[in-house]
């Protein structure tokens, strides 16, 4: 190969390697000699972060640490890479702030409630994603939810209490909006997957973020409610007429940050109850634990297809 | 006793334990048969609320589980409680989105980070307080944060991302703000208490809650970062200039919400780094521990003086 055609080879491979890396917005992080990952109790002084996590190629995160252990063993068993003792080690077992397992290909890391703690955990994922070089990464939450019971919501937009699809983040004390569409097209693939095990009703909506579980999504039952039950239910109807269909209180940031850092993701939540029927979660324990498997079996399935493994 | 004196006898008996119980500001939680804490994996129909807490003069939260763990291990050593064993069960073992102990008088419970992660928190604590017909309630939140390293910040008000005293709660889409007020009297027997076991340096002062702990806190080192170390700096030291002397992520709606419920609330934190010098949280494990033990040993002696055992 001559030696120009090689450079342009290599060019084209930098450039397709450059598209689909993560983005890192933030010039600051290239001057520091080592970069601490605080939360996660791990640091590039400390950890070969290519070698423990370069070959990363889908990462999913939800609220509950042992719904995200759960699930690595799930998708361990699905891509037939079991361990023998079926015990996965938290690799973040030096915090308890998160928790993160590894499986093959397959991150699942737990993040807490709510935006602020979704978003710490995110700062500090896609800066390991970028530390240890990976590319060509999907990432997905899989969460519980409100307003359909049993449904499995894909996100198309995340929108605020007001039904606008937008992140308010305050930067230095200013209000910046920021835009919480996500990729339109895993959406469908994941609808397209939902379709093909056929097992749960799956519907592609908009997706209510909130900062509150009780007074920001209309509840009665919380310590304070200063409302009544017809603004409360005249409130979830507006939101359903705008496209909502079901509310949880991290999609928001999360479609917000994973724009910026030009990583591919979705939302996908089973709805654990009839917000207009009722409010409080008194489902029986075992439909409770089938309802939050349905996105799991999900999204295991739709990694299985990507791996050719279906 | 006349009937009548008995009867403005029990009139005042109640005045004074309406003084001091939970205000529940939600008439609906009257007409529910059973309400279940979802979060807390803890319910009225399923626990005796009275039996099991009503005994619970003081509340002390944090976020981490197993800081809240060490806690009521040390309180109860402190109190003369402990446990053969030394281990404290988890009360809310059916779930972990919080880790709650009970040792004697005192509640220990975790938060997670963050604004909406604590509330749900609060609400579930107000209405298992409420439930079980608690009285004389006082509601500690031991933290860390940022600023002035090692010292420890009894917060006055908490102030939002602009330095203003308030706390804006989205009901039904609509913005209401709340005060963020705490109790002046307890931040200064707080206050005197340090002073008596003189063993750290502790201040009053505002502390700042932010919804973010990277780009709302004016960090460098996020995964994402539009501004520069100058706009930085200059809005830190705006921060101190209007009296905040810590940052974190949790202290206006624990305010907000103990202020409308009625409990007599403090926030007391250690700061774990200077922000005027960095932004990674860099110390050593044993002095990070070191630093993390002070709310606790300040608070377990207030609690001590306040049972007579000082």
């Amino acid at each position: 190969m001559a030696p120009g055609v090689s450079n342009e080879k290599k060019r084209e491979d930098e450039q397709s390697s450059r598209e689909n890396s993560i983005h890192l917005c933030n010039p600051h992080l290239e001057k520091m000699k080592e970069d601490i990952l605080y939360h996660f109790a791990l640091g590039t002084g400390t950890h070969d972060f290519p070698a423990l996590f370069g070959d990363v190629k889908f990462v999913c995160v939800g609220g509950s640490p042992s719904r995200m252990k759960a699930f690595i063993a799930y998708i361990a068993e699905e891509l037939g890479l079991g361990s023998s003792g079926g015990d996965y080690p938290n690799i973040c077992a030096g915090t308890d702030r998160y928790a993160m397992y590894k499986v093959g290909p397959v991150l699942s890391v737990s993040h807490g409630m709510g935006i602020p703690s979704i978003s710490i955990m995110l700062h500090e994922l896609i800066k390991l994603l970028y530390h240890a070089k990976c590319s060509n990464i999907t990432i997905i939450r899989i969460g519980t939810s409100g307003l359909e019971p049993g449904s499995v919501v894909i996100t198309r937009q995340s929108v605020d209490a007001t039904f606008k699809p937008q992140f308010e983040q305050v930067v230095l004390g200013k209000t910046i909006i920021r835009s919480t569409n996500l990729d339109e097209e895993l959406a469908k693939e994941l609808l397209q997957c939902s379709k093909e095990i056929n097992q749960f009703n799956t519907v592609i909506g908009n997706t209510m973020c909130t900062l509150d579980f009780y007074e920001g999504q209309g509840r009665l039952d919380g310590a304070i409610c200063l409302y009544n039950e017809e603004e409360k239910l005249q409130y979830l109807k507006e939101a359903y007429d705008s496209g909502v269909r079901n509310i949880e209180m991290e999609s928001s940031v999360f479609a917000a940050m994973c724009n910026l850092s030009g990583v591919r993701a979705a939302v996908v939540c089973v709805t654990l109850l009839n917000r207009l029927e009722g409010d409080q979660i008194s489902s029986s324990h075992d439909i409770l634990v089938e309802y939050q498997q349905r996105p799991q079996k999900l999204v295991g399935y739709f990694i299985k297809k990507s791996l050719g493994k279906v």
